[in-house]
């Protein structure tokens, strides 16, 4: 009686799935499952789940509001990394909590992600600006990993002839310890030097900075700098933004590429994420640059449009070529910290900053009034206090007053202040550390200038763009968010069947408790006690997890599958190593793995082999064999995706666990297409070591645009002392399994402010929901399959000639005969209505499409009808109706202001053009742009906001 | 340093401000709002109010979260109209948390309202499907006054020769004392009855039956309508749409007309409201229905088109002869429950009324197993227990477990279950009434069958029509109100410069308390110390809006501007009354006024004498003089809006009021155009004795395509006592004063759970925001007034050729010369991308403007220079170069639809057509259908659901 969730997230209906298992020719959904799924893989149906049975929507949230009851949200002044902010409502409420931001896909089809892109060139323009830098990225995971790409740029940019990386002891803890990690696996000898005392330095290919200090210490490193460079060294700076509207900006200083964080640009802590870390490069390193990197460049009708710049560049197309394996960018989030810069402008964000070096200046003249000796005399936010024997009394006292302090060690604590930090706050820390109980509130100015060093004062303008001054006021501000979303392509216009991507409804009540308070706003290094109910439900998540895949252990550090893949990869590498088997580098991946899989292999200092694939698409057992053979005591893993990446359940995936196990080897599979499996079948038993799962594809995370994503690694008991560790977590203990490998995040949950997504998903779907929607996935795979292959041959198939739960749609032999290529189809789609399935991957010239269970069957049919619509328009190109080089498919999209034009004169009508099925009359989505220009984007690279007079 | 949360409300910079200062060649703002404002009534400036001063937009919120904290949300059994619901998560965040939405205005531009005009034809269409009757309306305030809008309506309908309406005894309390109220007022005698008991009835125009009854019972009314009917009666029925899914409808049992509320839809109780209420009539009384009827008509290119219907009914044109004074729907609300509707779908209503029948029989099953008296056999929701001298303690004991029910008199108790109850909660009511501690939880199906009476038992289908059943799984759900949302435009798309409807900022942080369970989910019955903040909030926001407006007293009972003129109305004539003046019945309104005015004049028994205005727009004040002399002794008020509803502060007000209160009348002020006073002005210091506000203008809360509103009623001390009560109020005290007339809105607080908007924006603003805010307001209005001048007369202005915060526009010569109508100019603007100004109102043939303080300079250029690009297109055709017939003018607005078409036989291009300016190149907003037909869609009235192949 009461509502069940799985009937609103499953797309497809009694009376549906009826007339869908008749067009498919099976009695029962229940036999196609068992038809598609090997029998040999199926779970023992004696199995008992510990996901506890789905709870209502409404239950679910009370359940979320009572772990969230068991948080305290205490003041944090912690720092190191993390601060305070105030996310403006406008922005929380039309881009966080809205589906039009949250439900796009990565701006792969640039023609439907003009606002994203703007946003994100935005992003760009921001940190370019304020790095004082060329060219910036679209954003990194973090600000830990981004220091390590900086280390790893740095390498293979550098000319000096070693393998030595400096790194700043004043560094934040965090990043040291990723450093250290990532560089042992890639044989970078790190050393770790106080920078700032100026000491002698051996021959190195890279120098890192922190940008004020971990300590809060800001000193000008330019010297250094120089003399690094002049070794042929490249010079990395971690900088905070905020700081940079007041201080020089790195590339002032002489630095070649700055990395940070842009988390106190208005993204709420969220107990360490996600927030978007940077990366600006000086001139002439763009081409390094790793991550996503929006550029400009103009459309069919020479109209400047945006895209993604040098995709040739990622790791996707290099493979084990690739040098690094950032995919997933933290989109949603770069957005966010890109509108609070459009918000406050220039002079806002200079004022926010003199307010907080106003406090923190207060703060340390009142310390001092009260005795406290300031270790600095040059800082920023950060007021580092030498107590000797007493910081952990005052942290405690402090505690007591609702204020997180650091407690750097015995003698010394630390106190960042912020933008919500006010000054009755700073009175109360004053007090915890002993100062009087009552105070005049003066209110220091001058203080400011005392504590930066007159010669780091910025005098450079930046933000400069028109963008960061006309929206200042709400109403602004709100348009522009919707104009930018009215420009976009998002799941809330209509389906996304991008194959392998899995863009499933991102419900509301999955959505609400991201903006409470108890997630939002907790420090990530905060006591043990004041986050247990965080704790508790990244607890119940692990757990349920593990049982979902048949692993043991689950860590949930990794912010992206990527770095799941590589958190995998080096538990596997321990693992060997600890029983001395340094030699066992070898990992086998076929040749239609993701090509991230590669890349993470080297990263995780793995050689990778390819093992062919057959001409079913599945692993050649043959040369599987010869490969093993041939590697035998070099062989560290297998590396695998299941069901695989061509969309089908490899019928011998058993044999070929079993095979890699009897050679020593450990088995990685992917775990990107689980949602073929929920509830039917568990990588750990079929041979699974570890897999990595993306909880923004089968666990309803939503893509955001092109991120935050979540990678959790699931391992058996064996590999759990290599997953990752983190040395500020409040525990290392997951499940009864102490993690003790080098984190592969800044934060030792990763991304925990965005869990109860995936919480609320299965605690409302319950074991029976998952496998419900398990079936209704390959239920409406097969059934796009079955409908479309008399068009477009079905490329792949397993048992029973059925799919999982995506199909490839083999376009070649259309291409071959009538000109017509998957670009064409694509954007034509769009022209429909249409989010284009992944294209080209993982075999050219192919559509894979991937309808997931949300979609219903009226919009499966009216993809279907589409597919088949543009079809006929090619045959009618074929049988030479139409010109091979003026038609509407090598024209697609067709803008509103294309056929506005009088001057028509195409062999088709405009109504044909825009209009090919009569539903889109009344509500139709309108491209912003016509076809655009990869190549020209990429030989004229412009990667900031373009001019406003471009547009006219 | 500080965000401060006006400089982000007012759209004008200082930079914006000196540039629009220049124009109007100014010195400063404070010399041109000087120049304006007559020196006569401005505020004394040592006048220090009470409005504590600006909090930022975090300490607000966290000032209401104390407030929200001191509510305690326990289970309400209480009923009595009011239910626990679940709000689909989709719903919440799509639309009462969507800008799109809430933003939006009454549809009255039809072209560009197609969205919401769908979701209101949903919302008739379910309430006529449910009710059985043929005719439903876009929705009324609440049942209470729905209930009394049918007692009007039988009255003018019957041709019955009497003025005595019979009411069950068993309706609602509240609905009860507001028929008293009422039909006092306007001459109809009221005799209730216990209908169920089949008394002899006096002869009688109409009959008033609750079903079910308030007590629960559940009966057959269809003899006594019957017995009614024959002799000349309407019977109006108020019945509740769930039960109805169960039992047969209102129009099945001879009912002409059924009233109720649709809250239990999905719409949180609020403590009270805002919910929308409905009214359906059968065949042959649709042209009687008060407020808004939305109709099928179709377009210029003969595509079907929703539009309002009949508007030549409503009480804004018909003035004094109009029958209601109903004016705001509840538009917002009404869109939540028909999505509510359609997300759920017939069985799914079915299913849910379905479960709470069954509650409620096992509530009444293990209550007698327990030995209490169940006083009626039949139900749907709601137990009446006979529990002899035991009512009070049960009462106290459910609220200790944290149950509300209803104490109906010392020996019975009331208990209505809903949508959210479980049985958990079944067995702890029943413990209350001291039922056994320990129960098993067996679920007792077959008790439904068992309470409700068999040949009630509903055989009729309902909600049969495609959009009942096409959008049940939430991805469906989301896409269907996001392409509605599409067609729409509202506030966040760009400026709706509504003269007198104050389009202003609704900020973000302003709506974020609303959907708090603290204040979403009380029964407005509860105990006043469960509702302790709420009270709080309700007596800060009094006392604040008295102090602004210079009264003593505030009610914030009536939900809509309309309600509050009819409060102040029946407040003058209540106080009249007392002191004898019973002649007193005359009530002076300016040719200028709203038409509303008259019409609550009408309603609240008072006789409308309308006083001419000069040719300046101002009162005449000769008239007045000699309309005085006329009636003297009958003279009852005057009734007028400052600054008067064109634009201009009269010079002369504080001469007026003296006039009408030497001659012993009242005056009551239209607060209509109070945010042109703000901090400049006071009502009561000029010579106002009461007032009614309009918080959806002035005070932020949005117009959510066309209510909710609240229209408080501030009034002098003298008039207090008779301002509306509430019988079941937690107090009638407001701020020292009782409050003891009729109610005039069925809760105590009219809508409180949408008052956390206002008290946000006034604690954000403080005194001094709200200042700054008129002076923004009427620096923009002056701006465009001069800008446009010199295209279009501005028809009216006061001192120094100042206006005040709007300006009309005249368009009369522009239609002399070229024939192009103001209809032209709005359906033109909407090619431009705007949203028309306020059309012939108050003057026919003029364009009322007003830009209000949340506009920035860029978008009223772009207003203005799409105005001046019309008059210059204006001007081509008066120049002969396009015919009169076949401009750009005539046949706007221009569909995407119509420019691709191949047939293009305008004189102007496509390009003119759709993009006047080049701007819109990029980012179009593209109106759905083109000009409606309002004449044919009249003459053929439809008002459900068209199939869907009309739009094919």
């Amino acid at each position: 009686m009461a509502d069940s969730f799985d009937d609103r997230h499953i797309g497809i209906d009694d009376a549906a799935r009826r007339r869908m298992l008749d067009a498919l020719r099976f009695e029962s959904i229940d036999d196609l499952v068992r038809s598609a799924i090997p029998p040999s893989i199926r779970v023992d149906e004696a199995h008992e789940s510990i996901i506890p049975a789905a709870l209502t929507e409404r239950e679910a949230l009370r359940e979320l509001r009572e772990l969230a009851g068991r948080n305290t949200v205490n003041t944090s002044l912690i720092g190191l990394g993390y601060y305070g902010t105030i996310t403006p409502a406008v922005i929380t409420r039309n881009v966080l909590q809205n589906p039009s931001w949250y439900t796009a896909y990565t701006p792969y089809q640039p023609e439907i992600s003009q606002g994203r892109l703007e946003a994100l060139i935005n992003f760009q323009t921001m940190v370019a600006d304020l790095t004082g830098l060329d060219t910036a990225n679209a954003s990194m995971l973090d600000e830990g990993t981004a220091v390590v790409e900086g280390m790893l740029l740095a390498r293979r940019a550098s000319k000096a002839k070693t393998d030595t990386f400096i790194a700043d002891a004043d560094a934040l803890p965090q990043t040291l310890a990723l450093l250290r990690g990532r560089a042992e696996a890639v044989g970078i000898d790190l050393v770790v030097a106080d920078l700032a005392s100026d000491p002698e330095l051996p021959e190195h290919f890279g120098v890192f900075v922190q940008y004020p200090g971990a300590s809060g210490r800001v000193w000008d490193p330019s010297g250094l700098i120089e003399r690094s460079k002049a070794h042929g060294a490249l010079a990395v700076v971690a900088a905070d933004l905020l700081a940079l509207t007041l201080l020089a900006a790195p590339g002032e200083l002489g630095a070649d590429v700055a990395v940070g964080t842009t988390q106190r640009f208005g993204v709420p802590m969220g107990f360490g994420g996600p927030h978007a870390g940077y990366m600006a490069v000086r001139k002439g390193l763009e081409r390094q640059l790793p991550g996503r990197l929006v550029g400009v460049s103009k459309d069919a009708d020479g109209h400047p449009a945006y895209r993604l710049s040098l995709q040739t560049r990622e790791q996707h197309i290099r493979r084990e070529k690739a040098t690094s394996n950032i995919c997933t960018a933290q989109v949603l989030l770069a957005v966010m910290a890109s509108m609070y810069a459009v918000y406050h402008g220039p002079d806002g964000l200079r004022g926010i900053a003199t307010g907080v070096a106003t406090k923190a200046g207060l703060l340390a003249r009142w310390l001092s009034d009260a005795g406290v000796e300031i270790v600095h005399e040059n800082f920023f936010d950060t007021v580092l206090a030498r107590v000797p024997g007493r910081a952990a009394a005052i942290v405690a006292a402090a505690h007591d007053e609702g204020i997180l302090l650091w407690q750097r060690d015995d003698d010394t604590v630390g106190v960042s202040v912020d933008e919500t930090t006010d000054t009755a706050t700073v009175h109360r820390v004053v007090r915890a550390f002993g100062g009087p109980e009552s105070r005049s509130f003066a209110f220091v100015v001058e203080a400011v200038a005392d504590h930066l060093p007159h010669q780091l004062q910025r005098a450079s303008d930046f933000l400069t763009h028109p963008v960061f001054s006309a929206h200042h006021s709400e109403t602004a501000m709100m348009r522009y968010l919707k104009r930018l979303a009215d420009r976009d392509y998002a799941l809330d216009r209509g389906m996304i069947p991008l194959g392998s991507c899995t863009m499933k409804l991102n419900a509301a009540t999955e959505m609400e408790a991201i903006t409470w308070p108890e997630f939002a706003e907790l420090h990530p290094f905060a006591p043990a006690g004041d986050v247990a109910g965080s704790l508790e439900l990244i607890h119940q998540l692990e757990r349920w997890l593990a049982d979902a895949t048949g692993y043991d252990t689950v860590s949930l550090q990794p912010n992206a599958g990527s770095q799941g893949e590589l958190a995998g990869l080096l538990a596997i590498r321990g693992y060997h190593r600890s029983r001395g088997d340094h030699e066992r580098t070898v990992c086998l991946i076929p040749s239609s793995a993701h090509g991230t899989n590669a890349a993470s292999a080297v990263l995780a200092g793995m050689r990778v082999v390819v093992v062919a694939c057959d001409e079913n698409g599945n692993v050649d057992l043959g040369d599987l064999s010869a490969k093993i053979a041939e590697h035998g005591e070099t062989l560290a893993a297998l590396m695998i995706t299941y069901p695989s990446t061509h969309g089908v359940y490899e019928h011998d995936v058993a044999r070929i666990t079993a095979a890699v196990h009897e050679a020593g080897g450990q088995v990685y599979i992917d775990g990107a297409n689980l949602n073929a499996l929920l509830g039917y079948a568990r990588f750990g038993d079929f041979g699974g070591d570890v897999s990595h799962l993306n909880l923004h594809k089968t666990f309803c995370i939503p893509h955001g645009g092109g991120g935050p994503g979540v990678g959790p690694v699931a391992a058996k008991a064996h590999l759990a002392p290599f997953l990752p560790g983190h040395p500020m977590a409040q525990s290392n203990d997951h499940g009864g399994f102490t993690h003790d490998g080098a984190p592969v995040s800044a934060a030792p949950y990763g991304s925990p402010s965005i869990l109860p997504i995936t919480w609320a998903y299965i605690r409302m779907m319950g074991p029976n929901g998952l496998a419900r929607a398990t079936r209704a996935a390959v239920l409406s795979a097969n059934y796009i399959a079955a409908r479309l292959n008399p068009h477009f041959p079905v490329l792949y198939s397993g048992d029973n000639g059925l799919v999982a739960h995506e199909c490839i749609l083999d376009l070649r032999p259309l291409t071959k005969e009538t000109g017509i290529t998957v670009d064409d189809v694509a954007k034509r789609l769009v022209d429909y209505g249409f989010h284009a399935p992944t294209m080209s991957f993982p075999v050219p010239g192919t559509l894979m499409v991937e309808p997931t269970e949300s979609e219903d069957l009226a919009e499966l049919d009216r993809f279907i009808e589409a597919m088949i619509g543009i079809k006929a328009e090619a045959d009618a190109v074929a049988a030479g109706e139409y010109p091979a080089d003026d038609n509407v498919l090598v024209n697609a999209p067709h803008t509103a202001l294309s056929i506005a034009n009088a001057e028509w004169q195409h062999p088709y009508s405009r109504e044909r053009a825009v209009f090919p099925v009569s539903a889109l009359a009344r509500d139709k989505y309108w491209p912003p742009v016509r076809r655009i220009d990869q190549a020209y984007g990429d030989r004229n690279l412009m990667c900031a906001c373009p001019p406003i007079e471009a547009f006219s």
